[in-house]
């Protein structure tokens, strides 16, 4: 008999209402809420690309082996967390995934174990639930797809291509430096994604994938407008200054990382003036009790296209739409 | 910038009114056709294990390499196909698809404009909705993952789990020897499983995905009953005689492919008698315009868990359920 991953992932969960036909059938059947829009989106995670699978997490700063190798647990979470920071980027509830693996045929089954219990806690703390997979053996690195299933009202999804000139561009929380180790330890926005939806406006929405300038480039760019970045308001996170220090002779400065490392999973949101003054003025605490978020201000959409930065010194610089790029030949 | 096989497969795609958000966003909204439910299953094909590509499949037997090569064309077609299948086996209607590629970096280019030729003809013939995708260049092989979403009328879907002593083992169609090529060449039974499922009752359905010993297995142990398969009926595919000449030495006859080899996707149907004798007995061609469907009674389901073989002579035999599996340690 197949040594199924799937049928072990599902192995110890409870009954979810939110199946009509659970798991373990050719396909699963979801009861979506009442009037509600089904949001789905898949993403997938390759060994020696998005991790490097070695053991446990160093704790303190990485020596040898840069970035620091993944459990095959961490890569389970991540996987879910990456398709659930799409869904909060849509403003969307989560409300299922599926996940289908290639796993080593040399020591498949430790690491299908592993994976399945990184899903199973990220599918658990964010009320998810697991509607089947798929899982195959190869000669082949670790491969994980997923895909997530959430719901919104019609019309309420926040689009990437509705920023509008005049609107300030509002981070939900200082990037950089994220290959320290927080590349593996993805706190999807949503449930913040939704307390913001349902409090203040939002134009246009992308979360924090590829790198500021990158993502911030796509949204612009799907808008038909530009932007100016306040450069010295950029939240820039403890881990881009450490990186920088780790790595002085490489030319990038921590806002280098800042604006380019990506793997930050933080929301990039364009909203009007009065709306973003509110969200950031707001007493976050109250907000959204637990939630780390630091929103700032960094900067504003204009109408003629393209990603610029403005200095200290007030000057405004070009800004090139770089990131993680997913390159083949 | 990235050079992203999504962007390439949404390219010439028109409108598609199911998508209140498209793809191309951080995840794209579906709008659910009124009081359905949504079905959702995912398929990952992988190099090696599910095709070898290279070149064209040779029109004629297959002389050296076996099983012949795949074409990424095939492989795109492939994996929407095998996920569609899901769905039919779910007496589910196909809505959209989102399509997760791991690109190997030399040649990618070309590989990508392949899979992506092979997504949307499978797309536009099965009228589904392209509504997103995540591309990925590594230094492995070529791994395709597609996950659909269908739609079905609440109460509706076809369990696996629902079989009844008493109903009769219904299969679409003849088995065997797919790997002489028609396994690059999946027709899922989306059209025919809807038809079906408006006109006849159906407790319980699968589709042959694993091979046909195996995949009764499932639908049988998930229903806690048993079955016997009423072996000389077992309709043959021409293939499955081919492929037995071929390697006439191996010890598996015609119906040992059968029974083992899948990658067929027939769908097996446990039906109350009555309904199985009105729907292969009905004119197929009524039934279905342009339908290849050849429907037989190949078995009848048993309280005693178990999967037996009726021979010609009468006397009964355990059958082992054997098929692909996809084991790793």
């Amino acid at each position: 008999m197949e040594t199924d991953f799937v049928r072990r992932l599902l192995a110890t969960l409870p009954h979810d209402d939110r199946l009509e036909v659970p798991a373990g059938d050719d396909a699963a059947v979801l009861r979506p809420p009442g009037n509600r829009r089904t949001v789905v989106t898949v993403d997938m995670l390759t060994e020696g690309v998005d991790f490097l699978l070695g053991g446990m997490l160093a704790q303190g700063e990485p020596t040898s082996g840069f970035p620091p190798p993944a459990t095959a647990e961490q890569v389970g979470r991540k996987a879910v967390a990456v398709s659930l920071s799409d869904l909060a980027a849509m403003a969307a509830r989560p409300e299922a995934i599926v996940v289908a693996v290639a796993l080593p045929r040399q020591g498949g089954r430790a690491i299908a174990d592993e994976v399945a219990k990184g899903v199973a806690e990220m599918a658990a703390a964010y009320d998810v639930a697991i509607a089947g997979g798929d899982t195959n053996a190869w000669d082949g690195p670790l491969v994980v797809s997923v895909t997530a299933i959430g719901s919104v009202s019609p019309g309420r999804a926040w689009r990437r291509d509705t920023a509008l000139p005049g609107d300030l561009l509002v981070l939900t929380g200082p990037l950089g430096g994220s290959l320290l180790g927080r590349h593996l330890a993805v706190t999807p926005r949503c449930r913040e994604a939704e307390k913001i939806a349902a409090q203040f406006a939002v134009h246009a929405a992308i979360d924090m994938s590829d790198g500021l300038a990158l993502d911030c480039t796509r949204l612009l760019t799907a808008s038909g407008v530009g932007g100016v970045l306040d450069l010295p308001a950029i939240p820039i996170h403890p881990d881009a200054v450490r990186l920088h220090n780790l790595r002085p002779g490489d030319g990038r400065g921590p806002l280098a990382h800042a604006l380019g490392d990506g793997e930050d999973f933080e929301l990039l949101l364009a909203m009007p003036p009065e709306a973003a003054a509110a969200f950031v003025n707001a007493d976050q605490n109250q907000l959204l009790a637990g939630t780390s978020m630091q929103p700032a201000v960094i900067g504003t959409v204009v109408a003629e296209p393209g990603l610029y930065g403005r200095q200290a010194d007030e000057t405004i610089v070009p800004l090139a739409a770089e990131g993680f790029d997913h390159a083949f030949d």
